[in-house]
């Protein structure tokens, strides 16, 4: 497993309930591709939203995201954290 | 307080090494500002770094980082998080 952070860039005026219903489609079919999203992060003025997961690969990440109805605009591999 | 996220797109290459002692030089540093820096993920490959703080604005993230060695490209205020 590996960590990724994924962005979105298209999001501007998202709200709290759009971001927690978002993240909720997410982790009802997360577990179909290994990914577990763990976090989200949204600036709704600039219409960004970070993503935080730990899946098998960007691929995976993609695919859930997708299917769910969100596709991310870069996904990346973050194997450094502090 | 608010939430940033901030991102470096100039860290091409960045090692584990690296990246602690950036967190380190900033952790140093941050009371000056009343911020934390609370975490940071980074593709090396990419030379992208995410750094998540809270602060009281973002021109104060943006000295502490400045100070540091390290000023960042953005600066988002993320004040929805799941």
């Amino acid at each position: 497993m590996t960590t990724f952070m994924d962005v979105h860039h298209d999001m501007k005026g998202i709200t709290a309930e759009q971001l927690s219903a978002a993240h909720r489609a997410d982790l009802a079919i997360e577990a179909d591709e290994g990914v577990h999203f763990e976090r989200a992060w949204a600036d709704p003025d600039a219409g960004v939203v970070y993503c935080l997961s730990e899946a098998p690969s960007a691929d995976a990440v993609k695919r859930i995201h997708e299917r769910a109805g969100h596709p991310p605009t870069e996904i990346h591999s973050v194997p450094l954290s502090v």
